[in-house]
C-alpha cells in the first residue's frame, strides 16, 4: 500500500515550515529576456523550459510543493504537454510535491482515463485539481486512482475568481448555498482515504478572496487540505488567506504564481537576477504566510 | 470576419441529412484485433491511430461532426495529444466539423490559454465543451477566442450521468434549480454570436437521459445548439434525445459514441469487417435520430 498523499503532503509542509506552493503558469511574453531566444514556437518552448527549471531550481529548497498549470503547456499541443510531464519527473528529483492544475472533469470510463492520465506512473503529479459539477461520478475515478497510488485530488469548492459568486451562491430554500453543498459531496466521499495526520487525499479547492466563506467551509470540511488560490496578483493577502487554516497552523496550502514567477516586476527585485529574484520572492511569500498561520507568531 | 461556427454547423447538418455526430473514445482494449500490433505504449497509440482514422472516413459521408474524447489521447501524454490534434486535421480533411470534448475551464489568463490551445489555428477543432462552474470569467475567453476564429463552444449544462442530479438540481426558494440558472447564464452569455440560422455559435451539453429537463431547458435556450450525449451505451433512445429539438427538427446534435466506435458487440453487425461495422452502426444511429425528430417523418 503506498504512503497517503496526505500524510505525505503534511510532512512535506513541515520539513520546509512553510505552507505554500509555488505556480508554474509560464507565459512566454512575461520571461525574463535571458531565457529568449527567438520567437518560434520550438524556441519559446524552449525558453519556457529552461524558464521553469530555473525556477524549480529556485524554490525547491523553500516551499514543499508546485504547481503547473496545464493550460499554459497545452499551447503548445504534444510538444507542451510533453515539457509538462518532464517538468514533473524534474520537480520530483528535487523533492518537491507537485500538483498538476488541470481542473479535469467527466464521468465513468472518461474520468478513469483522465485519472490514470494525470495520476498514474512514475511522472505523474502527487495530485490534480478536479471539477466537480458532474458529481460523485466524476469525483469517483480520480478518488480510486489516487488510493491506489497513494496520491490525491482537489475538489474545485469556492473559486477565487469574481463571477464565481453568481454562480457558486446560488441558495437553497434553508440559504444554503451550492458551494457548500459541493463541501459536503466533498467532505463525505473523501472520508475513505483519511491518513494517519487526520487530514484526507481529497482536498478542496478555495480561493482566499472569500475569506469569509473560507472560514465556514472549514468547519463544514474538517478532514479536507484547502489549496489556497487567489494570494498576490489576485488581490487576497495573508491575513485572508489564514482564514483557510485551522487554529493549530495546518489544513492548508496557499498558491502564489505571478508574484513570484514575475516579481521583476516589483521594483524591489530590480537589481537581482532572474533566478535570485524568484528565490527571494518565493521567500517573502512564505515568510508572508508562515507569519499569518503559524499559532502564536 | 470568419464565417460563424453555429451556421456552419446547421448548414452541416442539413448537408448531411442527420443531427448527429459520432464521438472517438479509443480504449485499446476494445479495438478491433486487425489494427493491434502488440501491446507497449507505442504500438497501442499506432492501433488507435489506425483505427480512428478508420472510423473518420467510415462515418464521414453519414454524419456532419466527430467528437474525439481528449481524455482517451491524454493518457499516452504528449504523443498522444499529438495524435488527437493529427485526428483533428485529417477529420478536417473529409470535410468534418470537429468538437474536441476536453470539458476545459479556468479563469482569466488560464482560461485564454485553454481557448487559445483548443480553438485557435489550422489543427484545432471547430469547437470545444467547456464546464461553466467557475462562471462568466470562465466561459467568456472561450467566446472571445471561438468568435474570432468562426468557433464555438458547448457549455455543460445538464450532463447525462445519474449522480448530476444531486449536484445540478439543487433548487433555490423559488424551485428554480441549479442547471437552469447555468442555462440562463448560457443564453445571456451567447446572445453576442449569434448567426444568420437564429443559433449562437455559444451552445450547451444537455445530457439526453433527462427528457423532461431538456423539454424545459429547450424553452430557456431559444438559441442554444444542444450537444446530446446519452444515446445508446448510456441507455437514452431516440425518442429522449427528440426532447432537444425545436418542432422544426433543429437545434440540437445527438452524440454516440461506443455503441457506433464498437458495434461487433451486436450479433447483427458480428460477419461484418471492422470498419463496414462502424458504417452500419453509423447509418443505423443516423436513420434511427432522424426518424424522431424529422418533422412530419
Amino acid at each position: 500500500m503506498p504512503e497517503n498523499f496526505a500524510d505525505r503532503l503534511l510532512a512535506a509542509i513541515k520539513a520546509k515550515g512553510s505552507p505554500v506552493c509555488v505556480g508554474l503558469d509560464p507565459v512566454f511574453e512575461n520571461l525574463p529576456p535571458a531565457v529568449r531566444r527567438g520567437d518560434e514556437p520550438g524556441q519559446r518552448l524552449a525558453a519556457i523550459g529552461e524558464f521553469c527549471r530555473g525556477v524549480l531550481e529556485a524554490v525547491a529548497p523553500i516551499v514543499p510543493a508546485v504547481k503547473p498549470q496545464s493550460a499554459y503547456f497545452e499551447v503548445y499541443r504534444g510538444e507542451g504537454v510533453k515539457l509538462y510531464f518532464d517538468l514533473v519527473r524534474y520537480a520530483r528529483q528535487l523533492g518537491l510535491l507537485i500538483i498538476g492544475d488541470v481542473k479535469r472533469n467527466d464521468i465513468g470510463s472518461t474520468a478513469a482515463a483522465y485519472a490514470r492520465a494525470h495520476l498514474a506512473g512514475p511522472d505523474a503529479p502527487d495530485c490534480v485539481t478536479v471539477n466537480g459539477y458532474l458529481g460523485a461520478d466524476g469525483i469517483e475515478p480520480f478518488l480510486k486512482v489516487a488510493a491506489a497510488e497513494g496520491r490525491g485530488a482537489f475538489v474545485l469548492v469556492r473559486t477565487s475568481n469574481p463571477s464565481a459568486a453568481r454562480t457558486q451562491d446560488f441558495a437553497d430554500a434553508e440559504g444554503v448555498k451550492y458551494y457548500q453543498r459541493m463541501a459536503e459531496q466533498v467532505a463525505e466521499l473523501g472520508a475513505s482515504v483519511v491518513g494517519a495526520c487526520g487530514y484526507s487525499s481529497l482536498g478542496a479547492v478555495v480561493g482566499a478572496t472569500y475569506p469569509q466563506e473560507a472560514r465556514m467551509l472549514r468547519g463544514v470540511m474538517p478532514q479536507q487540505v484547502f489549496l489556497v488560490p487567489g494570494y498576490g496578483a489576485q488581490g487576497a493577502t495573508a491575513a485572508d488567506c489564514a482564514a483557510s487554516f485551522k487554529a493549530d497552523g495546518t489544513g492548508a496550502i496557499v498558491n502564489a504564481s505571478r508574484s513570484v514567477l514575475y516579481p521583476k516586476q516589483d521594483p524591489q527585485f530590480a537589481g537581482d537576477s532572474w533566478r535570485a529574484a524568484v528565490t527571494a520572492a518565493a521567500k517573502a511569500f512564505a515568510a508572508d504566510i508562515a507569519s499569518a498561520v503559524t499559532p502564536g507568531a
